[in-house]
Order: C-alpha cells, then sequence, then structure tokens
C-alpha cells in the first residue's frame, strides 16, 4: 500500500495535488515546509504555525545533531516531543549544512568528515549515522545522505558526486531496514526514506539519478542541488527534465527553493514538496510577501500607516496590527517585530499552496497562475 | 465618586484588596503592571499577556515620545490601538528615563532639558509637555512629572527636589484640566492623575511630600525615589513609613518594584501598585522564577531535564516544554527562548497577585505569607 495518493492533476500543466499519509497525520500536497532548523521555526510557537496552516516542518539533522545531541532527544523519544508539535516533521540527511556551513574536511566512500561550526569538534557523518540520527529525531519523512556539490561544478566533479550519492542511497536504505529492527514500533512507526537526485547541471547526469534512484525504491524523490547559485533559468530546465522522469506515483521534492513565483512554476513542473527559509527569514529582516511583490517594512512612507501589510490579508498579523506599527517594532529592534513578521511570511507561504492546490482540485491551475502573476 | 473602592483589608497588615475602574475595565488591586516600554511587553503579544492574567501594562512616556512618536500614535487615537491592547495602561511621566537614561541637561523650574539616548537630538520635558503626551497616548492613568533624585542624596537636594516635584504636581493637575478640554469626550475619556510622593530616603521630606500632594489631591499616589540603589531595608523602612500617610481611599503606588519578596512585604505595608522589569528582564537573561526560589535555565543540569520550569505550574510554557527543550532554545539565541521564558515569569508574578489578593480576601494574609517563604 503506498503512502502517497494523487486526488487530482492539471490537464494544462504537470500540476497534481496528492495526500501523503505519515504516522503524524495526512499532508496535503502541494505543500511547503517552514524550516525549524534547531527544533523551532525560529519565533514561532507550534500553535502559531498551526494557526498559518503548516502541514509539517524541516528539521534540520546537522543543526540538531549538534545542538541538543541526539542523546538529549532520545529522552523525548524524539523531536515531536521535543519541540511539542505533534504534526509531521521531515529531517534533511545533514549533507547540505556540512557543505555549505561546516569546515568540510574529506569526502570518501565512507562519509563525510567536518569539524562543527559552532566548537570546531571533529565528527564524521556516514550514510548508516545520518539514518540513525533521523530515526532518533522520529522524522516521519527522513533523507538519504548526498553529495552536493557547488555551482558551477566540472561534469567530472558531478558524475563522481551522483555515483556517490547513489552508492550512500543503497546505504542508506540498508541502514533503515537495519535501523527499524532497533524501533519499538509500539510506540514509533518506520520513517519513509526518500533518495535525493543530483547531476549538477547536466540532463544526462540527472537522467542517470534518477534512474538509479528509482531502481533503489524510496517513499519519495527529491531533487537536490539546486537552487545553489545557478542561474533562474537553468534551475527551471533541470527541474523540468528531471520531475517527469521521476516515479509519478511517489512524492516528488524540490529541496530549498524557493520565492513565491519559484514554487508556482515548481508546481507547474509536477513538484509535490518545498522546503525554503526564504518567508522566515525574510520575515526578520523586515521583507513582507504581499501579492503585489515584496515590501520592506522599515520604509519610511509606512511611518503613518494605519493599514495592514496587505489589506485583505486574514493572518493573525494583519488582523491586528498595522504597518506603522510592525515598523515601529522592527526599527526598535522589539523581539514582537520578528514574530509578527513571520507569520505573516508563513500565512502568505500556505495560503499560496493552498490555492495551488485548490485550483488544481478544480482544474483551474493556469487561471490560478494568470491571477497570481496580475497580483490577485 | 471615586474611581477606587476597598473591598476587603487584612486584620493582622495593612494589605488591602481594592478594585479600581478605568475606562478600559476594572483592575483589581493589588495589581503588578509588566513594563511595555515601547508599545509591546518585549517579546509577548497582547493575547499572552492576558493569558497570564494581566490586567494593566505600563508604558513608557519616554521612550514612546522617542519612538515612536506623538505623531504616529495620534493617529491611531492612542497607544491601545497602536499596539492593540484594550485593556487599562499606565504611562509613567517620562521624568524616571530622562534622569537615568538620557543625558540629562539642565533642571529648572520650567523642565527637565535632555538629549535623546537614540539621536542626541535635544528636548525640554515640562509638566504641561509631559501630560499632554500621556493624553496624546491615551493612557488610563497618567504620573505628574517629578524630580528623581539618585541615592545617596544630600538632604539640601532631596529637598529641593521634592519641592519642584510639588510644583510640578500642582502644574501637571491643572494641564489636566486644559487638556480634558481638548479631548473628543465622546471616543477619549479623561486619564487619572497619580502624584508621586519624592524626598529622598528623609521621612519628614517624605511626609512633607505627602502632605503637600494629598492638599492638591490626585486620584492616586505613588512613592517614587525607592529601588534607586538603596539598601533594602531603608527602602522598606521609607515604604512602611510612606504608605500610611498617603490617603487611604485612593490607590497607592511603589514604581519601579520588585522582586516576589518585595511585593510581598509591600503589600503587607498597604501598597496597591507596581510595576518593574524584573519578570521580563530576568527572563529574558535565563533567571525563571519558581517558587522555591529563582533557576538559570543554562545551567548544565537541564540538559537533559524532562520536566517543566516548575512542576505544577500551568503556564503555557511549562504546560508544553521542558526544561532541557528551554535550556536548548536559550543556549542557541533562539528568539522563542526569550518568549517562553517571559510567559513564564510574567505568570509567577501574576499568580503571586491572584493569590495575595485571595489571601486578604479571606483575610489570611499571614498564612499565606508564610507559605509563601515556605517555598509552596
Amino acid at each position: 500500500m503506498s503512502n502517497f495518493k494523487i486526488v487530482a492533476t492539471s490537464d494544462t500543466t504537470r500540476a497534481r495535488a496528492g495526500v501523503l499519509q505519515t504516522a503524524h497525520g495526512e499532508v496535503e500536497t502541494p505543500v511547503f515546509m517552514p524550516v525549524g532548523t534547531l527544533g523551532t521555526v525560529k519565533s514561532l510557537s507550534p500553535e502559531e504555525l498551526i494557526g498559518c496552516g503548516t502541514q509539517m516542518v524541516l528539521g534540520n539533522t546537522y543543526h540538531l545533531y549538534l545542538r541538543p545531541g541526539c542523546d538529549v532527544i532520545r529522552r523525548f523519544a524524539g523531536l515531536h516531543n521535543f519541540m511539542h508539535w505533534d504534526r509531521p516533521i521531515l529531517t534533511d540527511s545533514g549533507g547540505f549544512q556540512i557543505f555549505s556551513l561546516a569546515k568540510l574536511g574529506k569526502v570518501t566512500d565512507e562519509g563525510a568528515s567536518f569539524q562543527s561550526h559552532i566548537d570546531g569538534s571533529s565528527h564524521l557523518l556516514t550514510p548508516e549515522k545520518s539514518v540513525e540520527i533521523q530515526i532518533c529525531l522520529g522524522s516521519n519523512i527522513i533523507m538519504c545522505l548526498d553529495d552536493c556539490i557547488k555551482y558551477p561544478a566540472s561534469r567530472e566533479h558531478a558524475k563522481e558526486a551522483l555515483e556517490l550519492t547513489t552508492r550512500w542511497a543503497k546505504r542508506c536504505k540498508n541502514a533503515l531496514k537495519e535501523g527499524i529492527g532497533s524501533l519499538d514500533l509500539t510506540v514509533s512507526k518506520p520513517p519513509f526514506l526518500f533518495g535525493i537526485v543530483q547531476g549538477g547541471m547536466f540532463k544526462d547526469l540527472r537522467k542517470r539519478s534518477a534512474e538509479n534512484l528509482s531502481e533503489i525504491t524510496f517513499s519519495g524523490y527529491a531533487i537536490g542541488g539546486l537552487s545553489v547559485g545557478e542561474p533562474k533559468e537553468i534551475m527551471f530546465e533541470i527541474a523540468d527534465f528531471t520531475l517527469p522522469i521521476l516515479p509519478d506515483n511517489k512524492p516528488k521534492y524540490i529541496m530549498g527553493t524557493g520565492t513565491p513565483e519559484d514554487l508556482v512554476e515548481l508546481v507547474a513542473l509536477g513538484a509535490d514538496m518545498f522546503d525554503c527559509v526564504i518567508p522566515t527569514r525574510n520575515a526578520r529582516n523586515g521583507q513582507m510577501f504581499t501579492k503585489k511583490g515584496t515590501i520592506n517594512i522599515c520604509n519610511a512612507r509606512f511611518k503613518y500607516d494605519i493599514k495592514p501589510i496587505e489589506p485583505g490579508c486574514t493572518c493573525y498579523t494583519c488582523q491586528n496590527y498595522s504597518r506603522a506599527y510592525l515598523r515601529h517594532l522592527y526599527m526598535s529592534k522589539e523581539l514582537l517585530a520578528y514574530r509578527l513578521n513571520t507569520i505573516h511570511n508563513i500565512y502568505f507561504y500556505m495560503k499560496l499552496m493552498e490555492h495551488m492546490r485548490t485550483a488544481i482540485c478544480r482544474n483551474k491551475f493556469d487561471e490560478f497562475r494568470k491571477a497570481f502573476y496580475e497580483g490577485k
């Protein structure tokens, strides 16, 4: 029995609406996951996330492994209890942060050695270790460790990285099988494991990676190595090429992307799942999303503005606070500023996903997309 | 008709329970007001304040005058709308911050000139100006501008300051009368004006100040110039001396104090109102109040601690989060840490006040006090 069911498709695009079953409830796709790096989506309470319509959050294995560490989270039987969140959690493998944030040591077949960005301590992340940590975190969806390359990368480098990613993916699948044996299945359900397609910006390599992973078979497939500095048109080209060659009966996840426009286009291309720090990070920088584009809440023109960020928006922030107040909080560096801004941006993203899903279910995705670009 | 009614008194102490009527509802005394310096009690939403049992907040006239300024708050017809808070607000006169935070210029009979701590701009705060700003803020209770002296101060200095405070108090009362004329009474109700007793640590001067202010007559009386660095026993001695010589049919307010122990002792001495940054500031420093004393959430012994800050506490934080999680958030400098800590501390203070009031109403204040010191 599959954990993913497609409930509607768009006639004119590859957009699709689905339902993903997890041990912590159903997730309606397409879905956007706010990033809860350290067991908290920065500045928000779980109740606020739910109030914004959040179905699932992403946790960062690298960060949680370093702080507070698995020994702490094990006492809570996982991240859900620890952070007071009872909806689904997806965790990444830790690979991306090792390659982008830590001081990377050697990458060998065994795994990736790195030094913590916090205290410089040395660690080795292997595929087995990554799965073990993610099982300890109690995630509903766990990701295979992959070899993330920078942009631009040579064909040779991209090829080696994808081959290593494939070998690691096999080991992750085996590690999960063995890890399930150690789980007390009366309290924990085994997570779903997703493979990650690599291959840089080379279509034939992406194809090979997709085929390799499909052969191993996973519960879902992610496209990694996008939004790593490449021009937008290349990102869309690779996504457009790769999404349809992934198994259609499984969820397809574009990692680490993107702007509202990116999400609309990638949903049109057939993607089901997304995560990104843009809504939360931008909020903390005063960049607020509206249907007409972003506004910067610091702008002097908002000093006396009694209107909400977006008139008509039904988020908690827009229902109760003015631009002038939010500007005042932000200029005064008040803690409440970051929260109120984040609530609006997360709500904006969640509504966007909800509207896309509704449009797909009504087979009106084109109309939706047209209205979206008209700022309606 | 009076706006303050005493509903119960303690037989064995001077503790009393009252009800203060304001245009934004009733306040049950003794009451503690969290400090909302810049139109926000740092890190909390108004809903969270209410969830903690907050009846009234304090706003700082000095801070709000500088940021966002009266021109902004006027557009919102006052601070209540601006900050989305519909319960009573008390504002201070601005004097204390001018004397402690700004670069103070000359203090003359006219007023106090100062330079902003933000941009160095020059301002003159007169009694009339302070009342005008507080009317603009739409406060329910406004305070007379007073001349706040440091500890220790010479008798001569304390005497001059109290005499100036008396002259300013008269002018504040006149300014309020004139200010009321400018109010649209269909939308705004005139605030209550409180006088502030000064006189340093000299009882005869405190007596003279109390008599002077009582003669002018105010809706309430505050004791200023305490908790300014003097030894605790002197603070209690002056409060003990001054509280009973203030009119018993009016609320008595000790400004800028204190710890939970201070509040218990000052209530026993007959004080009705308090404000202090201790619960909020300490929370942001990881210092959490419990019935057995304060704990520092950073402490390594909490690393694996699945218990709440205070077992049995019914605040949102204790109901949903462990010491280990709060320690993790705090060590990681996560924004949620400050909020969850603040919720607990404010709730602790509000419950303390509520328990004191209940004890007074049942004429069991002594029993309450005994249990309090036993950490029950």
